[in-house]
């Protein structure tokens, strides 16, 4: 099997497993005063600084959620929330559900969105983000890294706009963290959001980084944990695990980037050997290191999928999160994609376990899989005129 | 180390660690389409089976979160937007503060909230539901079994009542589910929060159960997983290992119980045998097996539980969710107690590991611990006497 979908999710690494594994047989509520209280507690306190260090982050500024999701949605509404009178939204069209689906539920509650267009290779300028941007925005939101074409936003340039109106920033870094060098710090954003099964951690477990002079208003209710931003019993055996796999990821990410990049490249040229008009979407410099995003006209990218799947190649059409929904992809359709090319596209996206062989393994199929794609999708269209005859 | 906080959270089931452990080393985002993907769906929809078979409830209604303390938000404010016009709420004042702070941040939002008072032993009668009821309720939400003080609510009364009128009616059982029968669908209840650390499953991830038939707006918005109720990458392996615990706590509930409640029995006469006024809260019948709340009057609860704690016995004053906090407990003050006797109150509470050996060592310490608290408390007094004075 050729696992080829490691930015829907990553294998976790070993020894983030057997650190959560240990954990998971260690009982105490890091809310308990008593001796197993306070054990749980300092193991959520050092997971905590571990991770702010990892990420140039204060530990104060590390709030454990539920998921990349979650801190998402606590980002977006939270900030909103906690800037009363401002009604202003900049959103990029190119977001994740997560931001997107939160930032729509503002919007229906009341809030003014200003949808950022993002060019032909999916990037949010910071041009677009300056002339939307005045003095009544209560939010700025742009993802680090997209999630579908593996392009890479200026998000420091975007950031410093923000921050000269003292406009909070919030950026979705889930692909980026571990991929690219992130310093929440350096990167200048109020908010950031990642999570864990992303970065060879466990699920049910993000983080959402918030800078220290930044309002949020909680999403979650109750005990007050987490600077009584996010309410909820602390989930000790992930937050340790999580905290071990972001040292992994952030410790190799330089060596690993250089590795995904030349087997990415490889995987792009293998590919365009046999399929010479696949186009190649996203950035072709500024991207994430394991991701190759590539349009196969005339075919319809649920039937490469499973053509695929059935010779033991896993990849996706795009976000997982949508995935069996029958719509072309709104991030390609932002960068100007026409919808039946949008349709025809395939995310293949490398990770820490991805080899020299999952590549080859794809070379040796795409070829075929591409043209039996391509001959059901030409029967398909004559049905379907015939259809229409009738 | 005796363990008596298990309703604080109690240690996983080993076969529950078991079956996580596995799955936390096989990758598959349960939204993908490929093979892994489809993998991971499968697990998580067989453990969806077993909860559901577990709790009476269908497949459908079981819906996962990433904890009790987002069950309860989710039910709470989901319900109540999904009820557009209604603007009642009827709570009951001795609810987990998951309830209550979400109730309270609706309150502010504009809902009209009656909090439903509890009688001296914590018990919401129907009565009391029944008197407060009318056509403009949005939501009633009363807790199935008190997590301090032990008393079961008539939930089915309850039930009866809110359906008669078509009120959505939801039931916090995070302490019920493996302590006593819960069965949903017999219930009559809307929605039901249970989450897995407290039934030797793991933290992080929960179970809203929400009746077909009930509307429930997202708390979280995103890829649209869970009905669209909840969104966010679903975490297979901790529904899995969730899904083990809860058979195994549902299967062995009758057995444990009546175990609980000769271990209880025990603790709390062996207790009034070196402390004879100490005084047992909580309904004395209608109560949690493994829960047992004593008032130790003269004492701090605070100083008993860190006296106890030094000498190797674990308990707590009261929600682990707000230990820490100084003020005495809102649960104590509702059925009427003394703020000075809310204060000197511990909650002890058994659970699947508990033996008599933990109770013996209590027994054999708490005369002492008690006689230095009071001791303590008395100079304490004095102090502050003398400090008025000057």
């Amino acid at each position: 099997m050729a696992y080829l979908d490691h930015a829907a999710t990553t294998p976790m690494h070993p020894e983030a497993v057997a650190a959560m594994t240990e954990a998971l047989s260690t009982t105490g509520n890091a809310s308990s005063l008593h001796t197993s209280g306070r054990r749980a507690r300092r193991a959520v306190e050092e997971a905590r600084e571990d991770i702010a260090d990892a990420l140039g982050a204060r530990p104060s500024e590390v709030l454990f959620t539920g998921g990349g999701t979650e801190s998402d949605n606590l980002a977006v509404k939270g900030v909103y929330w906690a800037r009363a009178g401002k009604r202003r939204v900049l959103a990029s069209a190119v977001e994740h559900h997560a931001v997107l689906d939160a930032v729509e539920w503002l919007e229906q509650q009341g809030a003014e969105v200003t949808w950022l267009p993002a060019d032909g290779v999916g990037r949010v300028s910071a041009e677009t983000v300056a002339e939307a941007l005045d003095d009544d925005v209560a939010l700025v939101t742009t993802m680090w890294a997209n999630n579908e074409v593996g392009t890479i936003n200026p998000v420091h340039d975007i950031a410093a706009l923000c921050a000269e109106r003292g406009v909070p920033f919030h950026t979705d870094a889930v692909q980026a963290v571990g991929a690219v060098p992130v310093h929440f710090a350096e990167s200048g954003a109020s908010a950031l959001t990642m999570t864990g099964h992303k970065v060879g951690g466990p699920y049910g477990v993000g983080v959402l980084l918030l800078a220290r002079d930044v309002k949020c208003a909680p999403l979650l209710h109750g005990g007050g944990q987490e600077r009584d931003v996010r309410s909820g019993t602390l989930d000790v055996p992930s937050i340790v695990g999580l905290a071990r796999a972001v040292r992994i990821a952030v410790q190799e990410q330089e060596q690993r980037a250089a590795e995904l990049v030349a087997l990415r490249e490889e995987l792009i040229s293998s590919v365009r050997a046999v399929v010479p008009d696949v186009v190649v979407n996203g950035d072709p410099v500024d991207r994430l290191p394991g991701n190759a995003h590539l349009t196969f006209p005339g075919c319809e990218g649920d039937s490469l999928l499973m053509l695929l799947d059935a010779r033991g190649v896993e990849c996706s059409t795009g976000s997982a999160c949508t995935a069996g929904v029958a719509q072309p992809s709104h991030v390609l359709l932002a960068m100007g994609v026409e919808p039946s090319l949008a349709r025809g596209s395939l995310r293949f996206s490398l990770g820490h376990t991805s080899t020299r062989a999952d590549v080859e393994k794809l070379a040796d199929l795409i070829g075929p899989v591409v043209e039996r794609a391509r001959t059901a999708g030409l029967a398909g269209m004559r049905r379907s005129r015939k259809v229409v005859k009738q």
